[in-house]
């Protein structure tokens, strides 16, 4: 029973109310996946560690396959798009991821696969770009037209919004904030290649890190830093050094494009309104010519990107 | 006679290829303007000393109505609008000079003021605007969908197509990527206040400026900076410096929408190939994520403005 993968061209009608859909998010740590109709919590919902390499979209055909068995029949009936969100270099259009250095894999056909075992259209998407795309249109972002969706995780990428529009990007992905290089003169080598990107420093690894540099503490991952900010002055300085990072790569996309919003998502975005504050007054105090955005904390946290693949599977398009 | 001012939004049908327009670049140097047909060389141009304050404006009056007085009757019959470009923040839907320091106005009616003198409608629009515009879309950008143009001159700033879209940007004023401070810690100070701004180090001023405190040497402009770069170290220290400093300051906006191309427009651009070049070389070692663009000097230099003028009066607005 081989259903052919759609492209987001092909499948840009929207679904009714009625209808339910797949979404999968697969991550570097977790695979996460859900069946949901538009209002309402998850009819279904489970998640599953990653696998390395191609095992990882074994997995997460397993695990679509397992939720969709869940369903009473009647309401499998009623699933009528999915979406599967990758992570590193994805080819959307086709349905290939591309390349992921984290999980390990290269040009494996995803979409055709999915589409194949679970009997019905899978939109791919880049996990980056359905989280930033929905924290803009649905989450912290809504009713504004030119927003910088910031995802800071294990690494640290985003969206770019201007004039209402979707930025994809000319060449390669829009939306690699983390990568600016911010401290080349004495900042700590990035597995990219270059030295002192901003999430070398300000992603929730590099705050872990940086505090166990310095107090040799284990264990001590980036939310507990930020809780612990107020009361320590290492985990301050920690923090404040995060801050001045994101603010200093943050610096190029403002005045390029003089965004209303910066949007702060992904899980470290649990360190609540005083991270988006302090970015704020870090900006206030960089900005003379340009405008100082305002700057926000997602609503969807971690869970932006099984959020936008619910949205997306259920619009067809990111739009 | 008065006609009014028309917003962009009201002129915004193309005028035929026997119309002829009356273009105005009021610059902080002089005033040029230029009465053109769709093809060929200017009808009548000619450039007069800019004064300060709203005199300025009384001078880009006079002399549009002098440009038209000096064209034959039936010449004069077929111009058939205006387009007048200002520096600082302009309100170009209202017709309004809003700031300019180095002029030295603020608040001024524009629109209204040069309709009723030259007696057709005027469009206001940013010099920059204008002139990354005609780069972007006629010059050395034509047929790319996301473009950078960075104009150097007095100052830096430029605009940025995205996806074949002209950005505005959301608050304030796109494309200031000469006031991205990328030496905060070691910079020499900006007009705008902060320290260490791209335009202090990469701009003309800040290469002739920088030249002149390393030599003594006094009147040693920027292009003659970088006609010596080839034998004099201490010139090709202050280049290598200057383009340093353009390539820190635009990562940012590479990372966050991958542009296929940079142009480098203005009056350095007299500067050659050999800045393209040298300017690619800098990204090229400093990108390991995001895909280097093309740099190109762009086609119109510093009549990039003039022209913009002229292409926006054709054809109704920055389309």
């Amino acid at each position: 029973m081989s259903v052919p993968i759609s492209s987001p061209s092909l499948v840009a009608e929207p679904l009714g109310d009625d209808d339910l859909v797949l979404g999968v998010d697969i991550g570097g740590t977790t695979v996460k996946a859900e069946i949901s109709a538009a209002a309402g919590p998850a009819l279904v919902a489970e998640s599953v560690p990653t696998p390395r390499g191609e095992a990882a979209l074994e997995a997460a055909a397993d695990l679509g396959a397992r939720l969709l068995d869940r369903l009473a029949l009647a309401d499998r009936q009623r699933v009528r798009r999915a979406a599967a969100l990758l992570p590193g270099l994805v080819d959307s259009e086709r349905g290939i991821a591309v390349f992921s250095a984290n999980i390990g894999w290269r040009d494996v056909v995803v979409g055709a696969r999915f589409a194949d075992r679970w009997a019905m259209p899978v939109l791919i998407e880049h996990d980056v770009a359905a989280a930033g795309w929905a924290e803009w249109r649905f989450g912290a972002g809504r009713g504004h037209d030119t927003v910088c969706v910031v995802i800071i995780g294990t690494g640290i990428s985003g969206t770019l919004s201007v004039a209402g529009r979707f930025v994809r990007g000319g060449i390669g992905q829009a939306g690699e904030y983390g990568h600016i290089p911010v401290r080349r003169d004495h900042g700590i080598p990035c597995p990219c290649g270059n030295v002192g990107c901003v999430e070398t420093v300000a992603s929730a690894t590099g705050i872990a890190r940086a505090y166990r540099a310095r107090t040799g503490e284990e264990g001590v991952d980036a939310a507990a830093v930020f809780a612990r900010a107020t009361l320590d002055p290492v985990a301050r300085a920690v923090v404040d050094d995060a801050v001045d990072a994101l603010a200093d790569g943050l610096l190029g996309v403002i005045h390029a494009v003089c965004p209303e919003l910066i949007v702060l998502g992904g899980g470290l975005a649990g360190a609540g309104s005083e991270l988006a504050d302090r970015l704020h007054g870090a900006l206030a105090a960089r900005l003379r010519v340009a405008p100082v955005p305002q700057v926000r904390i997602g609503e969807y946290g971690a869970r932006a990107g099984l959020r936008g693949a619910a949205l997306l599977a259920r619009r067809g398009a990111l739009a």
